[in-house]
């Protein structure tokens, strides 16, 4: 047992989870910022999670938490903040996680005020810092949080990059899939979670 | 009166004030990372913003919070959070700042995880959002996290950076005046705190 435990954990000690998004805001229909289709994705994102626990894999959690006031939101939603009472803002409960979704302890959770997950942030440090060369992307949403991490993913020199197709979502399919295209043209692996799962068991 | 508020208000109207570090892990004798000779500056510091508030001049507050096992800190201190229970560990008391300051309603809060305010963070997209081009600065420890910040904002093009001699520190009288003079040379307003109140009053 042991010795397989070490195998996986070399097998996979060179990959990072990034879950991106997974917050009320985005998924609960009815917020401001909902993102349509996006509850659906809710069971194979914590498939996924859980597949990423069982590997060793780093689970990394990425999210948005602004200003009430939107002094660190873009420009085009910044009209949405002007009574101090924004969407997504620290502390309230659209911040949080959807349920069946947690950080456990140990796992690290970061924050950020654009698309991309690098952008303004110390994400590639830390994952540099831990010697992370591939990604496994899952979350919301499809051509904004999802694409701009994974282009600028790209443009790091990660050297795998995966994106989970039904562990992520777009407002229409018709979006989710051109985006997916765009993303395996530049040289992303898409694969759909059960054949992530089956990957090299 | 109302014009008056209205005067003063466009007089520092591109000015924001950077407090570094003022948390009780650097300030109070016997933490870790205590820096000697920053205790005696928390009264000038409390002054400062105090005068920042009074004239309309948005008060930033920069702080650290680590990851427990230090993935995010930097290298050479990365042997303190070997045992998950590091210095200046979010959630810790470590993080808060200081007694007799705080937060207003209103106000900035931003995280940095290595010397410079502006290393890996979105400051400088939420300074240019709000039209800053003049920056105060005050806090801990002169060589190291003002410096560094001071240095990255000249590099940014901010037009009058001011440091405030007594409201910032270091180990040593020695270090903070090496480091005030190196300022200096790269066209910094280092000042006292009694005539940056006195500015232009």
């Amino acid at each position: 047992m042991a010795a397989v435990a070490v195998a996986k954990a070399r097998k996979w000690s060179e990959t990072a989870m990034l879950v991106i998004d997974m917050q009320k805001e985005f998924i609960l229909p009815g917020r401001r910022l909902h993102v349509p289709g996006s509850s659906s994705i809710v069971p194979s994102v914590i498939t996924a999670v859980s597949t990423a626990r069982d590997r060793g894999i780093p689970v990394i959690w990425v999210v948005r938490e602004h200003d009430p006031y939107g002094r660190d939101v873009e420009f085009f939603r910044r009209h949405l903040y002007e009574d101090g009472n924004g969407p997504i803002r620290k502390g309230s409960d659209g911040v949080d996680l959807v349920d069946g979704l947690s950080v456990e302890d140990g796992e690290y959770r970061l924050v950020k005020t654009r698309f991309s997950a690098f952008f303004e942030t110390h994400l590639n440090t830390v994952l540099h810092s831990i010697g992370i060369k591939n990604l496994v992307i899952v979350g919301v949403q499809t051509p904004n949080c999802i694409r701009q991490t994974v282009f600028d993913a790209v443009s790091l020199d990660y050297q795998q990059i995966t994106v989970i197709t039904d562990a992520t979502a777009a407002a229409t399919l018709e979006i989710h899939n051109a985006n997916i295209l765009d993303m395996k043209n530049v040289g992303v692996v898409a694969v759909e979670l059960q054949d992530w799962i089956d990957l090299q068991n």
